[in-house]
């Protein structure tokens, strides 16, 4: 069995494990265009210097060592044969996708410039870190995950400013008050942050020197444009499969509307696990869960996705967020009648030196279904709650059934016992 | 409705504050003995003085501004009312036994001599902090949760030695691997760990002296008695209920063998979840859990407790650990044939900076149901880890369906995605 795999990211990495580990003889390859294997969530710390770019590549072992052939090239045309940029044709009993996503430019006069930077690979944030030896001032156009979280870790050494096109950094994924919070924050650090406003130009020689956001100019070394991310879906295009708005179509097991091909990770259109429509995903961990369902199903182990819960998580600063399913605007936007409930602490006993505020939102549909979670905390506290979260959105849990949840307390590791984050939220539900 | 509630601890203030709720017009009386409401929990961080006595007391208030009264008092005698030590007598129509527990005092000569100590109260809390004033060594009895603690506390500012009778410290609590790892930590911070050995003697004149260890004798200023808890159940035996060697019977609506006297808390014998065998809980969320059962049957809203998974967190100098339902060595006690996965990796990505070591272990019947547990991590990463796999073992969730879970990463926050804690582990399992 010859399984050819068009990406070296997180899901082709996984199909080829997989498929390696289920079909010993079979023959994997992996065609990835990307010079290095990058740890994408992780660039933010290396472009700061909290880490540094080396640490975040990982050598192609990583594929390799599992039986798997790695090929840097580029693809140009599928056919019978996979043909690539320097002329290879590669055959294949089964085609996966795992061409991932791009950077979304938005069509900004000056988008060109020097020292205007988009992010994804190992080589931009090398790029990036570079220009900051040299800089002083700093633009992130689009207050999302990433440049949120790099504005946090540039703060200080830096004049940062942040501007997003939505009322609100963090709009659409978390609800206000809990983008309130974070905005709060980036305020009492010293970052200048220009929400519901647009990036009309560009400005600048060779170099850029500025941005003029309606009508105001803002003077600046660096502009990285954090605008979001497409699926690299255009060759799966050209080979007539399917796609949405969101990336390419598949089925349950992964599969696209072709035999024998499928596709994983961020240039999937992916579904919600809630309503069943199209969503978009880019997490790493959706992809590495779709890459086993396609590479099982290679295999002829049957497998099924059952669709995103989409759970992420942030750090800014000192404070964690998280969040899973839906939050409450994008489920009433959905037209789904939300009951909503709400907890509102400390992460420890107010018995103990510095407990720090908690904050969680839980959504549910009328059947009192956990449909979405939001948290607010600090530390390592928020990820795991997001998971069992998550756990709970895919499993249809209820209100009543969290409510009874029995629970660790401890006082320096969790709120006082009679207010556990999630029982209280679901606790407010009649 | 009037509704006596016999301890003003834990499960006494929630039944309290539960049926003020459902009945507003009901007459709700607490009698406790103690002097304090204190959180039990803190009692480690007051004796070292990481936090204040005074601090971990709560005000009556926490039961009063409910509107139930709050008489300081101790029941001596139960019939067709409720009789005190200083002669009142109240009238009920519910009766509610929240009486707690009280420390086992092995039989030890000696153990009658000053600056020998158990720990329950606020005022125990507050002699051994006075007691540390003028002492240089501790000799800890018992290598549980609080002794442990406590030693991790007060390491490095005193002479720390801890004796335990069974071969390792948690041994009851975590199998062995976790036992070793806490042990190693232990020793390199200068604590003196005696296990599998027992206390022959406690020396002294009027103040303890020494402590004799198989023969060995240990100077010591301060012993402290931490051998564990034994339920306060003679007042609800003198009454003919039905008590075994954990407590206090009761049915699932927390419900004894007489008709309108409920029990919750510590004075009750836990029923497994796992095995529906009875089990000690001894924690303050399971009372808390039970408590809120007993209440609404109480008012007429059926509820049941289904038994307890015993989730548990505790934090050693700075590492934490947890555990829910079944470790490996009992479960195989209980002839239960387990399956068991593990997962070792780091608290963060190896791209970031001081990632930790993080080790868990989940342990299956034959159907593949998760039944138990233990997770080592750091900072506050654990605890909801651990709530959620007591949410999973008492739905009888499977490590199919585990290993399903969409989940979260992050550099700072999570493991590499690749390796989450409960998806690997699941993942040994064939």
């Amino acid at each position: 069995m010859k399984v050819v795999i068009i990406g070296s990211g997180p899901a082709g990495i996984v199909v080829s494990h997989v498929v390696k580990k289920l079909k010993p003889d079979s023959e994997v390859i992996v065609i990835g265009k990307e010079k290095n294997i990058v740890v994408r969530c992780s660039e933010p710390y290396a472009i700061s210097g909290d880490t540094e770019v080396d640490k975040i590549i990982k050598p192609d072992e990583v594929i390799t060592s599992v039986g798997a052939d790695l090929v840097r090239d580029e693809v140009v045309e599928i056919g019978k044969t996979v043909k690539t940029k320097s002329g290879n044709e590669f055959e294949f009993d089964y085609l996966v996708f795992a061409t991932g996503a791009k950077p979304f430019i938005p069509p900004i006069e000056g988008a060109e410039l020097k020292n205007v930077f988009t992010l994804r690979t190992a080589e931009d944030a090398r790029k990036i870190r570079e220009s900051l030896s040299e800089a002083k001032r700093i633009v992130i156009v689009g207050g999302g995950m990433i440049g949120v979280e790099l504005a946090s870790l540039l703060a200080g050494r830096f004049d940062v400013t942040i501007i997003e096109l939505l009322p609100k950094i963090f709009y659409t994924s978390y609800d206000e008050e809990f983008c309130s919070e974070v905005e709060k924050l980036l305020k009492e650090k010293g970052i200048n942050l220009l929400t519901g406003k647009k990036v009309e130009k560009i400005l600048g020689d060779e170099k850029v020197k500025s941005v003029i956001v309606e009508g105001e100019e803002i003077e600046t070394d660096i502009v990285l444009l954090f605008t979001g991310i497409r699926p690299e879906d255009e060759l799966a295009k050209k080979m007539g499969i399917e796609t949405g708005k969101f990336g390419i179509k598949t089925d349950k097991h992964m599969k696209t509307n072709l035999d024998n091909v499928y596709a994983a990770g961020d240039c999937v259109e992916s579904v919600s696990i809630v309503t069943g429509k199209p969503t978009p995903s880019g997490l790493v961990s959706t992809a590495i869960s779709q890459a086993k369902v396609a590479a099982m199903n290679i295999c002829g182990v049957e497998a099924e996705f059952p669709g995103v819960t989409n759970p992420s998580i942030t750090k800014i600063f000192d404070i964690t967020l998280g969040r899973a399913g839906f939050i409450q605007k994008q489920a009433e936007s959905e037209g789904i009648k939300v009951k909503v409930g709400t907890f509102e602490g400390l992460t420890k006993y107010d018995t103990q030196k510095d407990p720090r505020p908690m904050k969680v939102k839980l959504i549910f549909n009328e059947k009192e279904e956990v449909i979405g979670g939001e948290i607010l905390a600090n530390g390592n506290f928020v990820a795991p709650f997001i998971d069992f979260l998550s756990f709970a959105i895919s499993k249809k849990i209820t209100c009543n059934e969290l409510k009874n949840l029995q629970y660790s307390a401890h006082p320096e590791l969790t709120p006082l016992p009679f207010f556990h984050p999630i029982v209280s939220a679901c606790e407010q539900i009649e």
